[in-house]
């Protein structure tokens, strides 16, 4: 399976689509904001549109031209809905010129259709770049997921050889992207990613696994009630690394074209997906559903690809019970790494 | 009205799409292709992408960059659908490599959502732009449409009133777009526009008037059988102007950023909507429907804003037995004015 022809969020601006559940990543870009900001600030001293960083897109990057004009490009996969981001510029422009007020000069917005792992932009032309929530998807599932059983993702019962496919196919991946914006990068260029990882170095680790664990568990409940065939789960993965610190630490100094300013680990509670960082007690129902809603808007159109659309509402609505339960049980969190880098000379 | 909220071509692929009905248009773009290859073998000397000619977009323009890297740009304001348009530009690529063979270079297409009467890129970075179709279209419906009573474009019957507010209206935007490009454009770079215009200078002359003109006696009908109130088709105006060879010359000539190269007109059979240049005897009946749809796909948004939704189907059916009909008797054809400048040092 080519990732790039399936992986797309849900589109348009219903209630199962990216667009109405993409909160948690909001709120990441919102944590990691003053990162970007300080490298944004260290390549144009001033009249940084520092707000940009609102942006919805999962990648985006900039190009200074002449008399404070800014380009500026956001990135996707072609099968993502354009659509809706292009329909709300207008309103975004009108918020970004009342936030910075009468610095904010003529700035262009283009959309960038094409997979991240390949090249977007010409040689030597961008200043910034910045993406949040997006270098965990990989390009295409690991050789060799049926040997990872009834898991959909590393789990603590995976065996080494699955393990080892997917870091490979992660390290593969990343140095590409390094590679690919290095070119587009001009010297002194600043880069900022936030990737959904771990703090443990065991990729089979909890705060990163437990997640796909809880949807693989739905998974096997539909297949214990006939819904789904065993076969079909066990020839599924999801197509996804979540790095720690100091892997992606030894992927750019492999790369060699970047230098490190600063590698931070940081948490965001699951409930944020239902945009309530500190859940209270009697919430953890709706908790539980939110984030199987966020998760929906995410994976969907992967899972419907292998599974078919049919069972999809009890797949989620299971997927929201499990949630909710264990919610209400223990302290769950998803882990956040943020890396900024220097285009060396 | 603000035209650009409304104005919008039929989305998706469907049989009332653009997509499915631009025939005409894409005739037109290979009919002018030698005009705008001219123009672009005179900015390059060789590796010219010239197929890019086939561009399903509106407007399009390039910028050059080191090393044969090409950044080829597609505007369209934001309510068009560039989902189905990047969706299909792996595919375009494909054969832009089959055609072009070994002298393809890197080439990366971004999406332009906005209007071209206002800039779109930043100052002095444009080598080629070219537009096909789209500048008959206005930013907005002129005022004082009321005064052309049942006309819903320019007639014979229009007050004088009108003419000079829909000529008013094309001048101030086409005016518009020429400085817009013009800064937008690095000096000596080159603009190849193709407009729906007229050969005479009777702006209410039946070669670009009769089109709309058809489908006002559709409105009329309906009008007649209660279907549409008689007050709602007076408010009605197409934000159209075709202009002439000599006005376009004018509008060049008085902005003063350009330099005229070639100035021509051609003329394409109705029957072209249905995707032959030349019609049968007997297959009149089919062309009358396929220009309808081929208007559809065009102008249903705007009808549907101020007429609603329901109508459409019978509006559409009305328009084509009375498209049928004329095209049976008589030879129609749309005007295009192809225009090749230069910027000025």
């Amino acid at each position: 399976m080519k990732v790039s022809e399936v992986l797309h969020m849900n589109g348009g601006i219903g209630d199962s689509s990216y667009a109405s559940n993409s909160l948690i990543q909001r709120e990441v870009i919102f944590m990691t904001k003053a990162i970007a900001e300080e490298a944004v600030s260290d390549v144009y001293c001033s009249n940084v549109p520092q707000d940009f960083m609102h942006s919805r897109s999962w990648l985006f990057f900039w190009t200074k031209h002449t008399v404070g004009e800014f380009q500026i490009y956001l990135n996707d996969l072609p099968g993502n809905d354009f659509n809706s981001i292009f329909r709300s510029l207008p309103r975004v422009q009108e918020e970004l010129k009342e936030e910075i007020g009468s610095e904010f000069g003529p700035c262009f917005f283009n959309g960038v259709p094409g997979s991240f792992y390949s090249r977007l932009c010409p040689t030597s032309t961008l200043h910034f770049v910045h993406s949040s929530y997006s270098l965990m998807w990989l390009s295409q599932v690991p050789k060799g997921v049926e040997m990872n059983k009834e898991n959909i993702y590393l789990a603590s019962t995976s065996p080494p050889s699955v393990i080892n496919a997917y870091y490979e196919q992660f390290q593969k991946d990343f140095s590409m992207f390094l590679k690919c914006r290095s070119e587009e990068l001009v010297s002194g260029g600043r880069m900022v990613l936030t990737i959904l990882g771990r703090k443990s170095e065991d990729p089979t680790s909890k705060e990163c696994c437990y997640i796909w664990d809880l949807l693989a568990m739905a998974l096997k409940q539909m297949v214990s009630e006939g819904l789904i065939e065993e076969e079909k789960l066990n020839s599924f993965g999801i197509p996804q690394y979540t790095p720690s610190p100091l892997q992606l630490k030894a992927e750019v100094e492999k790369e060699r074209s970047f230098s490190i300013n600063r590698l931070e680990a940081s948490e965001i509670n699951w409930a944020a997906c239902g945009n309530k960082l500190y859940s209270s007690d009697d919430s953890f129902k709706d908790d539980g559903y939110n984030v199987a809603k966020c998760m929906r808007s995410v994976a969907e159109p992967l899972l419907v690809r292998h599974f078919g659309e049919s069972i999809m509402d009890k797949l989620f609505h299971k997927y929201g019970e499990i949630l909710s339960d264990c919610m209400s049980k223990e302290e769950t969190k998803f882990v956040n790494v943020t890396i900024s880098m220097t285009k060396r000379e």
